[in-house]
């Protein structure tokens, strides 16, 4: 982040009329976003545009979701349809959708809407109809209570994706990206990376996803504990304990690793990328593993049900907009702070000065 | 509220394509608002209009603010000009302004730019620049901790004008309102309300306002307390003491009362309000003193810093939807609510079912 236009931006939050800090939390969005920008007022962060990145993951096989797995491709197809929550969510606050193919298992080809399909994210066009990006690393990841999710390479490949992904749409003159997701059991995935990356017990990271009971829910801890056990003898047979590579291609999904490598191409375009949920999250640890800057780039969207998702958000300092038992995924409380985002900024741009309105300031 | 309608809003969103109760407190936002218009999925609540209440307090002679009385005629002075917090955070979240001189002390003739001045809300328009409407009962209360801060008929002359108010804007085609407020000492009487009416210690509910160190923060409770140990005597010795109206005429501010009966005046044509922060919590306590159903049409759009305000929201029964310490009033955290609310409707009204979009159900 720029120290000058930090400055400058908290100098200027002080000189508002307003009582100092009376903005709580989105005068510090509107300084972190003048230290991305490195400019004081920093610019608007408009249009936006949500990628919701879909996968399926192999530990489904384990029982770990009610849901099955035929969802996951269904949903791209309500998504195109414009029938899902992040659509109507979308449409409200300002922001365009393309959907990712990460690597979804069931065949899409009679799901996908004529004219859907496009070859990359540059075409998205503000207030157009949802669109569909094939980037398919391989179709669904291994299992990763039985062994890693992914190869090294593969990993690799999907960083490579969102980076592009996140540069076709800034380079298409999006302002503000939004990390979405979708995939069954991409819960459990995300515990195992949250557990891995803040050393925390899986007991405290594993959360009851789109719905489980308690004996479901024990039984999903235990096959994160698994997949644990399974990495750390990994890590101690090929020394790759230190790894963020490693430990995104073992534990985590195919969509974790494009979102990750979105999220450093967000901020390496100095463009605002607004979190989701749980999924975003651990795809932000991995991110900051391998760039611990880019949490510059990063506002924390909203705080999910999911109870490794304040793990991840405390692990990286990051404080989220929305608070409202959210627990669906797909980007949509991400979507839904892109006002306050947008409002944040605003103040910084638009409201008066003491000086300028000939407002009194209090005696102190 | 209506049972029917909240029963199909509750099976409704049952059947979206989310898993049930994952978008939360949004989902309880569409449920209430189906079950106030009485229709599921209830209307889009737009267009929006933020009323701003702004008043003077006898009680500022107490010290009880660092900021001096002059100030609350130089923000409206701000808001009419388009600078305030309030202003940007409307054009950004689409509400209308009109600013309401419920009696503000200062002279305000050189400070209102011309055209301004608008004999009633109903010319409000939508996107237009701010108007003044005068309501002024008097020019400024009296010092509570010492008299009454009105009289009963001044009380019900500001209950009718926030009626009439919510009246105008609902005949101009305003679906939603938004209460907000502007006054010097304001916190103050409206600790000293909501103390009266939820029965807690002022202690409990008495904020640090707009500011003020520990020492002026004592010296304020004790102004409320000695505020409340005045009005029980006069309580005891009238026979007042479970008069709402009695209640508001000794404790509260004349924009109290217009805010009361804004509130009394959307709840009774069904249309939403959001309210603000600790003023329009204070001012609520009195209206559903008068009439409980109120709550039915009330939207808590944050919580404030101030204590009095959550100890306000508790006694309501209703869950505020942003909480980002924000304590700046003006409506200010109302109109950063309003992209919520009108996400919350729109899930009802746009998003597909299981059925019409072909999505499996979960196993149970």
């Amino acid at each position: 982040a720029d120290p000058t236009a930090l400055g400058a931006a908290r100098d200027r939050q002080n000189r508002l009329t307003k009582p100092h800090g009376a903005l709580g939390v989105l005068e510090e969005v509107s300084i972190r976003l003048a230290g991305l920008a490195g400019t004081c007022p920093p610019p608007d962060p408009s249009p936006a545009a949500v990628a919701v990145f879909a996968a399926d993951h192999g530990v489904h096989a384990q029982g770990v979701s009610p849901w099955p797995q035929e969802v996951t491709a269904q949903m791209i197809a309500n998504f195109l349809a414009g029938g899902a929550a992040v659509n109507v969510l979308a449409r409200q606050n300002g922001a365009a959708v393309v959907v990712v193919d990460a690597g979804v298992v069931t065949p899409l080809d009679a799901m996908v809407p004529e004219g859907a399909r496009v070859p990359d994210a540059s075409t998205i066009e503000p207030g157009g109809r949802p669109r569909l990006v094939e980037r398919v690393v391989r179709r669904g990841s291994d299992d990763i209570s039985v062994r890693p999710a992914m190869t090294r390479e593969q990993a690799l490949e999907g960083l490579t994706h969102g980076i592009t992904i996140a540069g076709e749409l800034v380079g298409a003159g999006y302002r503000c990206l939004v990390a979405g997701d979708m995939g069954i059991a991409n819960t459990t995935a995300s515990a195992a990376l949250i557990a891995a990356f803040t050393g925390t017990d899986p007991a405290e990271v594993t959360g009851l996803g789109t719905g489980i009971d308690d004996a479901a829910h024990r039984h999903k801890i235990g096959v994160v504990r698994v997949a644990l056990a399974r990495r750390a003898a990994e890590a101690d047979s090929d020394g790759t304990g230190d790894d963020p590579i490693a430990e995104l291609a073992s534990l985590g999904g195919l969509e974790h690793a494009q979102i990750a490598g979105f999220i450093l191409g967000a901020a390496a375009h100095r463009v605002p990328i607004v979190l989701d949920g749980v999924i975003s999250g651990a795809s932000t640890l991995v991110a900051a593993a391998l760039a611990p800057d880019v949490v510059d780039a990063c506002v924390a969207g909203h705080r999910s049900a999911e109870p490794g998702h304040a793990v991840a958000l405390k692990h990286l300092g990051l404080t989220p907009l929305v608070d409202l038992e959210l627990r669906l995924g797909e980007g949509s409380g991400a979507v839904l702070a892109l006002p306050l985002v947008r409002s944040a900024v605003a103040v910084l741009r638009e409201m008066a000065t003491f000086d300028a309105a000939g407002v009194t300031e209090k005696s102190s």
